[in-house]
Order: C-alpha cells, then structure tokens, then sequence
C-alpha cells in the first residue's frame, strides 16, 4: 500500500491534538445564555473558577502543565468560522428559526477567549477566567472538557493498541447494552448532556450517532452544538445556574435577591419562546423556587431537575403544577444529574404518562469506562469536575442547590445565603460525578 | 486531509477483496502432511468434497457463484513466495529446525492449485476438487473458509457501519472476558485453530493477538501459518483423518485396512520427531484404535481429541498409556472439537497434573458472534462446514469417528467400515461446529 506523504509529512507537524476544536464544540445552552449575557449583563465582571471535587485525583500530577496550556491556547486561537455563523443564523432550534439575532452572531463571531490564569496548588491545578461575563462565559466548558480529556489521556497512555480496542469494545457494548435497555423498555425523550465529561469529543460522537440509531425519535438530541451541526441533530439545552447567581450576586437588598431568581426568567422569556421555556430552581432550593415563584412561571413547559433526589424532584413539581391549576400531563420534567440505565428505567416507570419527560445524560452515557479497563485500573473513572461562577463584580458568587454536600462559594456566604433562601427540601446527595 | 488520491485510483481496481491471500494461509498440518504425501503418496489420485452439514442454510442462495469463482480462482493464481519459503526453510517448528526438507520447498514452490469443480444442488455448493493427492489437498482449508467467510460477508452486509461496529465490540468484549477467566484459572496449552472457520482473517488475527497478549506463555501458538510468520508466534499442528483414510482406501484386504492406521504414522515418524508424534485415533474409533495398536504408538508424545466426548476420551487415553507401562504425566492430551470455555475450563479441572494438556479452540475462540448481532439475527452463527476426502483411486473414502452421527461416506461403505473396526466406545453426539 502507498503511503500519502504529503499527508504523513504534514500531520508530523502538529505540535497537539487539540481537544476543543471549534468554539461550537460547547453546550448549546452556553451560545442561549451568551446572547441573554450579551444583550443585558455583557460587560458585569465575572470570575469562573475550575473545582475539582474528586479531592483524590491529584491532577497536577496526572496532566503536564505545558500540555494544558497548549490546549487552552489553542482554545483562544478558535472564532466561529462562517460556515458556523451562516449556520446557526439558518438553523431551526426547538421549532423556531432565527433563535439568534444577526447583531449577536456578528458579535459572536469577533469573539476571541481572554487570558486564563494558571496555578499549582497543592497536586491540583487553579485555573481561572476573569473579564467581562460575556467574554469569558464560553470557557467554563473548554476548560472543563480539556481538562477531563487530558486526565483521560493520561490514562489511555498506558494501554497498548490491543489494550485500547478491548478497553472501547467494553465501553462501546457497555453503552449499546444500555440503549437496547432504554428502547426495549419504550423510554422517550433521551438527550446527550455528555461534552463537558464525555470519554472524548470522538467517543461522544459514537455515543450519539449510537443513541440515534438505536433510539431513533426517542433521541431527543445532543446539547453539543458542534455534533449537532455535523450530523443534522436536534441541538438540545436551556439555561443554566449561572444566570441567576450573578444576578443574585448583583442585589442589593435581601429583597432583590430573593427576586434575581425570577428576573433572569423574565429577561428569558422576553427573548426566547415555547419549548426553550424550561426553568432551572434548585440555585438556593427548589421548594423556596417554587413556593415564592409569579405565577406566570407555572405558564412555562417545563422545568429540569438537577440536585434534588429525582423522584422527589418530580412528585414536587407535579404537586406544585396541581397546586397552581395547572395539568402536569402537558409539562416536562427534564431530569439531568449524574444519571444511568437504571435511574432513567426507574424514573421513567415512576412518571411516564404524569408528566412529559425528558431525560439529559451526561457522564454514564459517554464517559462510562468503569470496569472496562483491561488491567483493571481505576484511572479512566469519572471525575467530579465543574467550573463554576466564583465572583461577580468584586462580590463571592454562590450556589446551594438541593444537595447538601453541593454548595459553591465561601463559607460565610452559603451561611448568609442559607439565611435568606432557607433549606426546605435539601438533602445530602453523595457526588457521582 | 488530503487523499492519496493515488491509491484510491489503485484501491478501485480491485475487483475482489481476497479471502485467502497466501498459500501460507492454512493450517500447519496442511504444509507437515502435504510433505509426507509429496513423499510417499504424491500421485494418488483422490477428490475432497465441499459438505455442509447445517444444511438449513442454504449457502447457494447467500453467496453469489460469481462471488466463489472468483475468490477460488484468485487461490489458483497464488504461488508461494520466496519470503514464505525462506522462512519455512529457516524457521524453528517445535523446538526443530529445517523441518521441511529443501526439495519439498523447491517442489512446492511449483505448486498451484488445480481446477475445481462447482455445481449448484438443492440450494447448496457441490465443491469438488480433484486430482493427484500432493496437488488438491491444500484445496481443503481454503474452500472451507471461501464459503464461510462469503458466507459471513453476506450477513456483515446487511449492517450499517455503526451496526458492524457493535458487533465487532460485542465479539471483542466476549472474547477477552474469555481470556480473562482464561488466565485467572491458570489453564495453559491454548492454541488457535481457527482458520477454516474464523469470522475472517482479521478476526483471527485480532483473536491470536490478544490470545498472545492476556494469556502469555500460556497460549502455545497458532495453527495458521501466515499468522506464525507475521506475528513470530508458533505454528502448531501434527496431522489429520485424510492420511489414514486415504491409506485406508488404498488397502485391498481386510488385514491391511486395519493396520493401515498404524503404517501411516511409522511413515509419519520417519520423516518427524519429538512433539510432532501426535496421533489422532479417532478415524475409524479410539478405542479399536487403541487396543490394537503397536506399542511404539504409546511411545509417541501424545494424541488429539477429536469426536469422542473429552472427558471419556481423556480417560480413556490415560487408562491406555497406564496399561502400556508409560506415565501419562508425561503425555499430552490434545483437546479439539468444538471447545468453548466452559469446556476448557471442566477438561482443565478434570486432567490437570494427571496428564499434559492442550486446547486446540477453533469457531468459539475467532467466529463467536452469537448473540453479538444488533438486530438478532443468526445469519452470523457458526455453520457446520467441512471438505473432506471423499474419493481415493476411484474408492469411496470413509470416516466413522466416535460421533455416529459424524461418519462420512457412502451408507454401504460405513457399514462395511463398520463390521470391520467395530463400533465400540462410538456414542452420538450433537454437532456444534
């Protein structure tokens, strides 16, 4: 066989793989939220901070500086190309066209991430973004996938070409296993919610066009845009914590505060429509959401289910629907916390015909290698990684959510935010991942 | 990227993808029997027959007859190379060098296949090759897998890409969890033969790598030539039911029918050493076999399990050597009909430490797809294929095994057969593969 040397000569060339290689390659909610940001709060100065939950990984050791800051600058050198500007302009998005404004994707498209900071501290790196919330928003899922991703390499380099085709067959069973389940037992309304903790971009990819093939309309979609756009899948996503933690984090007063949480579903309803409804409560617990909610908020289609024991989650909304006349057989409860086979098939028997159900699965679903590794070692396990909001013009930025064990921001904050918000509802939930 | 656009012009030419690609591309015992045959018997007139026993599958509606022409004719265009007879002259076998002796390599070097004879009956093949012994009887493992892997190839093209990938998944998954159990049972002496009725040549290949891989020294080797060579792994095999069916036809009395089994391994031993005296007693039933043998027999290394239940055949062979004053410690027990690991593991646990053993795994070590298919069809499920020796000198050739329901012959002549070796310790049992 001839070899292409042009092509071989070439590819020596490349000094990485670059992990993130379209600013596309990020969860559609982002490019929602991005335009809210952009139209309201573009210039409220923000930090995202990188946590590593999983305190045990010591992930300065895992991943070589110098690798990491390859990635992240080959980040800052990606703008949305044409072909993606011409794109997401023509695209339908939740049965609707022109979601996004022409001045937005002009601006979109001038677009360059800023500087990022990084340090060492104690085996795990700091990794922070600080500028204007509209331009620094899109690093929280580059950093958080290039950092998953070069964990899992790490990994991955220890195996042998034979070992990493046992090491994908396992995964690749594992998850058709999965999907067989799922079709089998009829379940509807699956989406991928993978691309921040996906396995990487191309084992996601598989996950998908697996899950389309197997599920057919029961896949929903994926909510990573670059996939979306490349094999004609419905782009799935809304919104997410980080509305109204800045929005809360700018209040003034007590009183402003408690309302931040509605005001951001209010500038989101001057903007988007119908199915993209769907509200996120559990920022400083859900019970205190919805029992402090306008009424106008029971008018949306649905809300999602993020940090409450799901089941819970699901009777409370359904309860909290009835309460306000509405008929919860025409909402969605879109469940999306560290979900697997077994927790939709449950889920899904618990609630099917009592509400619309939609089901966002992240890290079992294209990040599932437990057991899978041929020498049985643990390292391509899960991770618990998020970035998150950390500062708002100066002022710590806070999240509670209903799991216990899952607050953000500094102490003495949670406390005075527990204050205000109460703790109806929580609970503590041991992190998956 | 950029194409070689050369080799897509080249790669279009081709009007074919070759099954069988090498002559090398047999059995080892094919190349150490054709050399005593080239020997003693090279003129022999004889014809091999195409059977399939699974006759539900109706392979001359799977498999185009333009499809086998070509991939047989494509056999006959095939020569050794001077690589493959270097290295054949050069190469250790068993621990023994220049096994083949340098007029046989010269001789064989001339070799190419002979004209086939195809017919359509009843919706399966009649396959017959004919010819002088020396010049048709490497046809017999060729032909089987043209007709298996076209076979397969009609039910591989059926799936979509995403399909094949999950099968391939599922048939890796499956095998390595094999040969884990494999290798944590401790269990040695494994070996491929699974040539004739792999799921093709890559699967075999991908199956010995990772037989080599998880179970080291543990795993003895394969019996596909091109795979010994390419890889540097052993090539494994002694001998098979065509030498002492031939020899058997050949004989004019009754006398010299019985002993015929016999004279073909004196020849045999005057042309090999050491651990290639393997016998196989099967052809007309062990237990005759056995009992009248002469006692230079018991000296030989070990024998094949072929058609008797294992466990009774190991028995058996153990209370023999043991009757003729040898140690069966000392001697090997070659397992080889339709072995899966349950069976290997029981034989394993049933004769370790009592005698040497070995396992030679053919479909369920590189065809195992059952189960494996993403819509649940069989069309990949082993078939029952073999090409045997049917005519010699214008006789009908016979074997009885200790499977009634495995003879192979004319109904006159397995009952002539019959009344002559006597049927004792024959038993049925049903054919796998």
């Amino acid at each position: 066989m001839m070899l292409n040397l042009a092509s071989r000569a070439y590819d020596r060339r490349w000094r990485i793989d670059p992990i993130v290689r379209s600013l596309l390659d990020t969860d559609f909610y982002k490019l929602l939220m991005l335009q809210m940001i952009w139209k309201h709060h573009a210039d409220v100065p923000v930090t995202f901070s990188l946590i590593n939950r999983s305190t045990d990984v010591r992930l300065a050791e895992i991943i070589e500086r110098r690798e990491l800051e390859a990635q992240l600058d080959h980040v800052r050198s990606l703008a949305l190309t044409n072909q993606e500007r011409i794109w997401l302009a023509g695209n339908t998005f939740y049965g609707t066209e022109g979601i996004f404004q022409p001045d937005f994707l002009a601006w979109l498209k001038t677009l360059r991430l800023p500087e990022y900071e990084l340090r060492i501290l104690d085996g795990q790196y700091e990794l922070r973004f600080s500028g204007p919330w509209s331009q620094v928003m899109l690093w929280e899922i580059y950093a958080v996938t290039i950092v998953n991703t070069l964990r899992n390499r790490a990994g991955l380099a220890r195996l042998s070409e034979l070992e990493l085709d046992v090491l994908y067959s396992r995964a690749k069973t594992r998850l058709w296993e999965k999907l067989d389940r799922l079709a089998e037992a009829g379940v509807t309304g699956i989406a991928d919610f993978s691309t921040r903790r996906r396995g990487d971009f191309l084992f996601q990819e598989w996950a998908v066009l697996a899950a389309q093939d197997r599920l057919g309309a029961a896949f929903n979609g994926t909510s990573n845009v670059s996939l979306a756009q490349k094999h004609g899948i419905e782009a799935i996503g809304t919104n997410a914590h980080e509305l109204p933690m800045v929005l809360t984090a700018l209040a003034d007063t007590d009183e402003e505060m408690r309302s931040a949480q509605y005001r951001v579903l209010d500038q989101w309803q001057q903007m988007y429509q119908g199915r993209l409804l769907v509200f996120l409560p559990d920022t400083y617990g859900s019970t205190q959401f919805l029992e402090e909610a306008p009424d106008w908020v029971a008018d949306w289609t649905g809300l999602r289910v993020d940090s409450k024991d799901p089941f819970e989650a699901g009777e409370e909304a359904i309860r909290w629907w009835q309460a306000r006349g509405r008929d919860p057989r025409e909402k969605l409860v879109l469940f999306s916390d560290a979900l697997d086979l077994d927790d939709i098939l449950a889920l899904d028997r618990a609630f099917r015909g009592r509400c619309r159900l939609g089901f966002g699965w992240g890290t079992l679903f294209a990040n599932d290698f437990r057991g899978c590794h041929p020498r049985h070692r643990d390292d391509l396990n899960p991770l618990s990684l998020v970035c998150k909001i950390t500062e708002v013009r100066g002022r710590p930025a806070v999240k509670l959510s209903d799991n216990i064990a899952k607050p953000t921001g500094p102490e003495t904050e949670i406390t005075r935010y527990r204050r205000l918000f109460g703790d109806a509802g929580a609970a503590f939930r041991p992190i998956v991942a």
